[in-house]
């Protein structure tokens, strides 16, 4: 019989790593709103936004305003690729920050033009400077299970990532299955090792439901002792290099079976889907996941 | 560390269970295509039809001339209801029939006007029969986990239904969420219960993804000793008393799954995705499963 924990903490991804990606532009005051309703369904944990530049992601040109004319509630992060980018995240007032790399050479160089090493060099007097002035740090790990270039990945070499990174003093990994490609067989592995070969760390698993297996992934990673999942309220989100990709896993979906199996959140999946009917106009695909459909046919 | 079936076999439902539920008629010959391009994709059991009466199911009218005109490949199921249905299903030259019966009073009232006791005491003669002459049957166990008047099924009371069966000669059990409600620790609790209580028979596991949990479901059930699911092509069918509900799993999702598991399952899921294809344009909804869409966009 396998054990699961009793409490698990889903950490928000929508407003910032599922509208990214969003082709139509989400005006300001809508992405407030969505993140507001958001808090309200119980979410603590949430990446806001993204302090890229505008030029590259016009849709996050709002980032400033994002984090200033939200409601401070838990623990609100923002993503910064740079030094320049978390500069002006501090400005902006943000006290979390999310870094990313992926574990992929190849990704890398597709995605940002360095491999893994220059970006973790590049990386590395942003975080210590982070660090110094007290700044919570979430390092996003991408491609830990499949590259969309080189396949599968070598998990000796998530744990080498991830190591480095908690030398430099970050708070928390999340560790992604950027193209939902992962099996639960796969899930439960890498976590278990993660737990077993990783000093004490804040580990959060990261998946994407493209082939259908996130919810049997996040099972998997329970039984290996995780209890902190990223999840992303109307499954928003997707990656760039997989065309017809559905992205993130759902945070409704996720949290109703939490509740399902009795494990506490804090979350309420109704509340979750009032937030989502709140963005779902202001995208450019209709919103499918399972408890959000139920939502709209009065069944929750 | 949890152990996995080295293969695995997969009951295809869609002509049947999918198709039944389907409000827009599809005609005969592109039923048969369906049948073949699924036969095509490896699929060696499969619910081909029902012989239900034409009055109450008329999408179902052409019950014979399915199981004469479809090439015989493995085991090709049909359901029958009744004696009625089970004759004319001999008649036709079905040699391997479906029986089905609710586990909750409640859902066998609504559904066919009769009490657990009564459907079962119905079924017995017919059953006895059908073995006298060496048919192949499959009993299938609808409501198992949750109904949707009673709420949660105690799990004594599938024990004790899937029991009476046995004792009637049946060959294969199929037991099923029919309303697309449990969670993976329910689906391992049950299915190792089953395995544990009754006597050697085939046991079938058959989850519907309403609520997306349908791969963690059937992840748990392997985990519990389950190596025969059934699904339906392009995740067709749902559930008249859920509106809104997706149905029933997918193959190509299942088969995806078992694939990336190294699991055996003899099925081609680029197939499979052709076969959708074939009963796609027919049918009166959008298909939209994980690999469908992968398929669509050409990344399979």
């Amino acid at each position: 019989m396998f054990i699961l924990p009793e409490e698990v903490t889903l950490i928000e991804v929508g407003p910032r790593d599922g509208l990214q990606n969003e082709s139509k532009h989400v005006q300001e005051k809508d992405k407030i709103a969505f993140i507001h309703a958001l808090q309200e369904a119980g979410i603590t944990e949430m990446e806001l936004t993204s302090f890229v530049s505008p030029k590259w992601v016009p849709q996050m040109a709002d980032a400033a305003h994002i984090v200033k004319k939200t409601k401070k509630v838990g623990k609100q992060i923002v993503l910064a690729p740079n030094e320049k980018g978390a500069n002006l995240a501090l400005e902006a007032g943000a006290r979390s920050i999310a870094v990313f790399v992926g574990v992929s050479n190849s990704f890398n160089k597709n995605n940002i033009n360095r491999t893994t090493d220059e970006s973790i060099e590049a990386l590395k007097p942003v975080i210590l400077k982070l660090k110094e002035q007290g700044i919570y740090v979430r390092a996003c790990i991408s491609t830990a299970f499949y590259c969309p270039f080189e396949g599968k990945i070598n998990p000796d070499s998530v744990v080498e990532l991830c190591l480095r990174f908690i030398e430099m003093g970050i708070d928390e990994l999340s560790v992604a299955d950027t193209v939902g490609r992962a099996n639960p067989r796969e899930s439960f592995e890498l976590f278990k090792k993660l737990i077993d070969e990783l000093p004490n760390v804040l580990l959060t698993a990261h998946f994407h439901d493209t082939r259908k297996m996130a919810l049997a992934n996040i099972f998997a990673a329970m039984q290996a002792g995780i209890d902190r999942f990223d999840s992303s309220a109307g499954g928003l989100g997707g990656c760039p290099f997989s065309p017809g990709a559905t992205g993130n896993v759902a945070t409704e979906d996720v949290a109703h079976m939490m509740d399902s199996l009795n494990i506490h959140t804090g979350i309420s999946v109704k509340k979750v889907c009032e937030a989502v009917a709140v963005i779902a106009p202001h995208v450019s695909h209709p919103i499918d996941t399972g408890m959000y459909r139920l939502f709209l046919n009065a069944q929750l």
